[in-house]
């Protein structure tokens, strides 16, 4: 029986303890306070805002956060049927001990008063990293972060690039780069220099990574340095009037600088590709960012040509682009699949991307998923969904369509959700 | 069971009486006055021209009704795969009480016979809205029809605008308008004025909706109203040879002018997005048109951004742009996804369209379905294509995957199917 | 019971005695001599190469086909969950009596031993065939290949285009040309008259079809004898430095001349789109080609609205371009879906793709499947997946979801499998 096959591979697969290898959490205040760092996630704002709940409602300074719970519990009830609202349930139900199917008005508050006692326990963190079975998370980390102040082999930092490579034409990114690498910037070697100090930086602090979100219409070449030159210089004088041509040299300088170095200091490369900030302007924080889909992974064939030794664990933001996704990890050896990212992180996508990764993409090469998560809360019922989709996907794609034994499949889902974040990244 | 469980989810959703929110309804002659006019519809016609039949045989001028449907029927062999062909069969088995499975040049006469008879009684058209369980339709009217003749409570208005945006360049579009409004443009401002008389006319007559289908590579913008007029004026003077940068920056300027007024009147705005027309030069009538899928709904970030208060329900035309529907319909508090349009109206795409909707979209922003019927028969056969994939997801995706109760996945069905059609169009 | 009917239909369309209608066999030598042929195969050596195996290792000049084997062997560990995989233990398991699930490196060398044994016999070729229930195969011939030596009603001459497109502006290619069509090439008239030779050529020794593969943004148009003329002087003078844009005008006149040729001698032209040659360029042997997804069939509307006469079978070689071939061979008549190729040749792809054929697109319409092969034994197991996905389909949304009979399902399943081959190649 189908139904019971997934069951008992979820159940295996649902005992590992994993390492989270892409969130956004801030080590230093990894957990929730109370249910309105919940709440206040982008995926329930910007929902609610979209089913009609006024931005102004949700992000009013100042605003009391059990308050701004009731609020915004208010306005889920067009919501209940999308897998994020099923991630708050899950998450209550296993968190916080909620015995019910839905937050509503009438029972959040209990949900809130159980979530406020628990969060207020010194170990709180701890212990929602132990019922998630997480032994360590990435972070990804601004790249003048300081990296103090927590526990570098549990909260694992990520050197961020994307300031570096989008904003260096504001003064005060420019800035803040000359702070954090102790030496100015006006050139390309200087420039070379200063990012060169932050890999030492995070590297002597344990980062396993680099990450870049990219736009949809990047593509990156490598910039001689005689036109980098030209580019910072005409930067640093006009900022972020220079002309376009000019921003985007100094994108593509600092871009192939970046993968130079994941190559010296032996640092996997997460390409995020296809997003388009602010496309809806007037959207809540964090709910404003869309895509335009038709993107190819062909942009990104000089890098790959040109850096064989780095690995770069890719990510695409649109289900369509997956199957390019597989192809290129299928034939390039640094390809590797990683996850499956915000408008595809959804169990219909998912099941499509996943089947196609797990068949034609080597078993070694595929980065199962990460929670890109804010708050430690997320992973467990964001795992869970892909765990299911997992264990759905070995059960009728290969232990019925191919004859599978059962343990060879769960072995294949425990190398993708465990092994391979941990040979690729080396934690 | 699954297939227990669909069924009994079929059972519930099927005897909802619903609105159907898109239709090329002629309202003065609803249904069919012979089975020609069924097999006539462009699906039998180019499916038979593209499995072999010569496009002169279909189109003879003055045939015979009975001899088109003889001839039809003998080419309609290679088509009884299609789901297309289903849809005959099942019509004519409820609503003509065929028994068999397919309908041959053997058994052909019968179901002509039966129909013939049923369609001459006088309420003929009442008997299939009652047996197809619809209350009402969307028409989708010319902007210059006096709609009048009909219950505007069962056949609700729709102004199209395609004539309006792509072809106001054409002498006799502009005539048309002319008459319709009772004005001559000459300027921005007469044409502005103009086309607030059609919205004052369609508004009265209960119209609930504007309509637009767009081509691939249409990126509305606002256009100033000095632009407008120098458009205007070149093309009062050269018509359809004028420049084509004239003829983009009058449709845009149209275009922008219809959002105005749907804001002012409060109508929703169905874009129908992705369509070339006549690409397949030498088929049959109303079988010419494909598409390009390369579009992005990017190309609507300003429009949706400009109007917060226009609702645009949305159908997009390949199933590879239907992330991006929900991603924007998750986003924008505008955007509401619409329906499986035409190339994407079978159920493989239907089933990984829907799927995907359901589980990221809020439930009060989704337009399950509309027949785009031209004659009321087809609304039976195609709204039960799509009820059944509805149950199969309901009963796969949120039963079974998600735990959902029965009745609750059953709820989720009606909204989707009927109470977001009452409040997205406020019937 | 889902499985046991999908176990079923499997069973009766597994029974069939096929035609393969797309292969690369050479002629001369169909069969492998040792198991390093199979493992030699592109599918095993890349993705062997992109789990970590160095080229050189693979590609050593000299190396003796036991000591390939044992290399690749050593290295497919990473691949066994692909379905790449699986055709090999398959083709093991039926043609050489490979009892185990997984080749190792303990196993393999009793498989390279039975393997060695049977491909010493004289009939091995027959063997395979007979055991593949295959009673032909169609080639992909060099222009100038003799077509001797062979019957060419079992290895049936098709006529690849490639070189004469792409590549005629070498001057090697143009010698070769030269040389098959014993006559020189200055400009069109002759450059004309030389293709057609070839054509006389091949379909005098039963060439059935034409066949090329084509990169994204090729978008064929008619070019003028006159445009053509200076297309070739030039490049007669200059070669491949001559400026792209006679190289393309010279592209465009011999694809156009090619189809041109197709109508006279009523031979299918096979168009497999959207493969860019060379991406990865340090990979292995034929492993160095990928795409950009971005291709759109509209790019063929000249050609295809040009050419009524001429029947083409079209592939697609990423899954978001088959709704396009859905929707241009459901419109157009002389348009045919044909196979799954390359990276959309896994199972998860041929599913969706699949499905979607069989529901819109006429059951005349689709040449269901080629195996693209370059040795016989893989005929055997790339067929049996398509057939278990066939089945599955069938099954799955016919047979349960429509309500068809087995026996129905079945014959659609033959019709795709087998006479459509026989129909739209005359074979």
């Amino acid at each position: 029986m189908s139904e019971a096959l997934r069951t008992r591979i979820f159940q295996e697969l649902d005992s590992l303890v994993l390492i989270d290898p892409h969130t956004h959490i801030n080590a230093l205040s990894p957990a929730s306070t109370t249910l309105a760092d919940i709440l206040g996630y982008h995926y329930y704002t910007e929902l609610a805002h979209s089913a009609g709940m006024p931005k102004d409602q949700i992000e009013e300074p100042g605003l009391d956060p059990a308050e701004k719970c009731a609020r915004l519990i208010s306005c889920l009830g067009p919501l209940e049927n999308t897998v994020q609202y099923s991630w708050l349930v899950e998450m209550a139900q296993v968190l916080f001990g909620f015995e019910g199917d839905q937050i509503t008005p009438e029972n959040w508050q209990s949900v809130y008063g159980a979530a406020v006692e628990k969060m207020a326990q010194e170990d709180w963190a701890d212990q929602v990293l132990q019922q998630s079975k997480l032994e360590a998370v990435f972070l990804t980390n601004d790249f003048d972060d300081p990296l103090e102040g927590f526990d570098t082999s549990v909260y694992i930092p990520c050197l961020r690039a994307d300031d570096l490579v989008f904003h260096l034409a504001k003064p005060e990114v420019r800035e803040r780069l000359e702070r954090a690498s102790g030496a100015s910037v006006g050139d390309a070697d200087s420039l070379w220099t200063s990012i060169g100090k932050l890999f030492d930086h995070f590297t002597s602090r344990n980062a396993k990574a680099c990450a870049i979100s990219l736009p949809p219409d990047f593509a990156p070449t490598k910039v001689s340095k005689g036109r980098a030159d030209t580019a910072i210089s005409t930067i640093c004088a006009d900022g972020s009037d220079a002309h376009s041509s000019h921003r985007q040299a100094l994108s593509h300088f600092v871009f192939w600088t970046l993968a130079e170095f994941c190559a010296e200091y032996k640092l996997p490369f997460d390409l995020m590709i296809g997003v388009n900030r602010g496309v809806y302007e007037d959207g809540v924080f964090q709910g404003q960012d869309l895509y335009d889909s038709r993107v190819s992974l062909i942009q990104y064939k000089d890098l790959l040509n040109s850096f064989p030794q780095v690995t770069f664990p890719i990510s695409v933001l649109a289900s369509v682009t997956n199957q390019e996704l597989v192809s290129y990890a299928w034939i390039f050896p640094n390809v590797v699949t990683s996850g499956h990212w915000w408008y595809s992180n959804t169990p219909a996508f998912i099941e499509h991307d996943l089947a196609s990764r797990l068949e034609a993409v080597p078993r070694t090469k595929q980065i199962g998923y990460y929670s890109d998560m804010y708050k430690l809360e997320f992973a467990l019922p964001k795992f869970a969904m892909y765990k299911r989709v997992l264990a759905k996907v070995l059960a009728e794609r290969f232990v019925i369509d191919r004859g599978w034994s059962e343990d060879r499949a769960i072995e294949l889902g425990e190398r993708v959700l465990r092994g391979n974040v941990e040979e690729v990244f080396g934690v």
